[in-house]
């Protein structure tokens, strides 16, 4: 069983998940040349390769449009008891919790921003949907979504795929993150989220899109060139509460975002991350949930690993002008 | 010039250095197959290619066996204004500081493990003193140590080398880990390092290598497989005031740690780090500085970034075991 042990230092979680070393990795070096050819578990078709389906929805012809599994690799499960131990000055936990892949469309080349305007509007709403199951479980601290595209982002499996951890605790870097934002409410009275929006719609080099309930920029202190954020407009702590009716034009400015990355950075590598509040807890003036995504352009150097103090080399407001301008950046 | 950024959320420092951008990078595909062959500027022989000395140590030939100069491509330069500026809700800073490389060796193609011991001495030697001499600067609160080896750890020349960045404020991370270690000695009165050499050599299983001064141990709550952490046994808060008498004693277990994890993981990327304290800061007992050492086998993936939460598939004891026997691992 996974095992997740504590930071004596900083109090930050590792998750020690041995099975999950033997998941297939399709960009491995020799996958799919060893005279076996690669067979893709999440193609139609191949449903026997994964575990059953959680949640489906219908295509026209009767078979699939998108499908949500158990991980067959993974990191947290199900069985487990709560509560951490203490073992001399450490701390762990069972490996208790869920980890689930959405498998976004049947097609296997396609790019999730390629999808039409309603295929990732149910990508978004099945998100939401599922979130709102797993935090029934009184267990589930924090549902963490998150996608990788391609191989510098750490994806394992080319077919479109996102994923859902549902965790026994919040995470430390969660928990920063909405300390950050409470300590900022405490001194200003606002939710920096809420500012945020305001402040880069008044400046409004750094948006590089916007709809009537959205607003997509390069953040002031991005940390990765081309770095994005999508924020709701209107003020809410929890993404699983996403209106349905709202789902689409989140989904639009997902795409368009999206495909402006990829038009200035061909074969573009990226992490998409839900940044949302605990489950369990009640909605707060102080925090609002957002999407960040980080184009992985390069490998991350050391300085960034040790210190939490990143090296940018393109200032956000050129990031957003060669966006703006369909220019393509040479990296 | 270079720009400090906060997060107004987080309190973290991004660096944008648009400059940096530039830098020649040998890894980069299509990088010396362009007709022109590639030019190493650390080699002897191209010493015009870089800036000039700042330090050297000369070798018996006259020539030199290690050289500091600047960066040419600096995330930091030495001029600019200190303090913070408030634009709206963002701060910002200038980018003062001092980015140095330090060539290791005139070898090209060496290995750091692979100097002899007082080689290796010397590389640490020179940080030391480097740092004590960047600290005669009062706007220099912070000296990063590092060295990225290998493509995936993020280098971009391969001859061996390692940076110190020296900058106006200690980064977000650093506060944290000290503030993590004042946590504990204030709950516990004890010193959260010295604590975990004790209980690792108590345990024995998680140590990869020791002698009178130093403990090397694959850590507790590893983030990435075959983490490795080179640990003072006597309580040290700078590194800079390590005795030139240990440095061969360190510079002995670097070399053993780095054959060990080059042995069990053929073409090893890895990231060190040296974990110290603020240079202008007292001595503290609760904290201990210490060297990191993380391996890249692979892509880190969203889950990582967006949390602080990571997933390791090689249990520390694990690692420890493989690494001890001398047993190559498949990655």
């Amino acid at each position: 069983m996974p095992e997740i042990r504590k930071d004596p230092v900083f109090g930050r979680w590792v998750i020690i998940a041995s099975e999950r070393g033997l998941r297939p990795n399709e960009f491995r070096p020799g996958a799919g040349s060893d005279g076996k050819s690669y067979v893709c578990p999440f193609c139609p078709g191949n449903e026997a390769l994964t575990p059953p389906a959680i949640y489906s929805l219908p295509a026209d012809d009767g078979s699939w449009r998108l499908r949500v599994v158990r991980n067959k690799y993974p990191a947290l499960v199900s069985e487990g008891e709560q509560g951490s131990t203490r073992n001399g000055i450490y701390d762990r936990m069972d490996g208790m919790g869920f980890h689930e892949v959405v498998i976004e469309t049947p097609e296997h080349g396609r790019l999730l921003e390629d999808l039409p305007e309603e295929g990732v509007a149910d990508v978004l709403k099945t998100f939401a949907f599922r979130v709102r199951e797993l935090k029934k479980d009184p267990r589930i601290k924090y549902v963490m979504i998150f996608k990788n595209h391609g191989r510098n982002a750490g994806a394992s499996l080319l077919h479109p795929h996102s994923q859902i951890i549902s965790m026994p605790m919040a995470p430390l870097r969660a928990m920063q993150e909405i300390e950050g934002a409470a300590d900022y409410h405490d001194e200003r009275g606002t939710c920096v989220f809420c500012d945020i929006v305001k402040e880069e719609k008044a400046f409004g080099r750094r948006v590089v899109g916007e709809n009537a309930d959205f607003l997509a920029v390069a953040p002031y202190a991005s940390r990765f060139s081309f770095e994005t954020w999508i924020l709701p407009k209107a003020h809410a702590s929890h993404f699983e509460e996403l209106p349905d009716a709202m789902a689409g034009s989140l989904a639009g400015i997902l795409k368009a975002s999206l495909r402006k990355l990829s038009v200035s950075l061909p074969d573009l590598s990226y992490n998409l991350i839900v940044h949302t509040m605990p489950v369990q807890d009640p909605s707060a003036e102080h925090y609002h949930w957002h999407i960040e995504i980080m184009p992985k352009l390069s490998h991350v150097a050391g300085f960034e690993w040790g210190t939490g103090f990143y090296i940018n080399t393109v200032p956000p407001e050129e990031a957003a002008d060669i966006l703006n301008a369909g220019k393509r950046y040479k990296v």
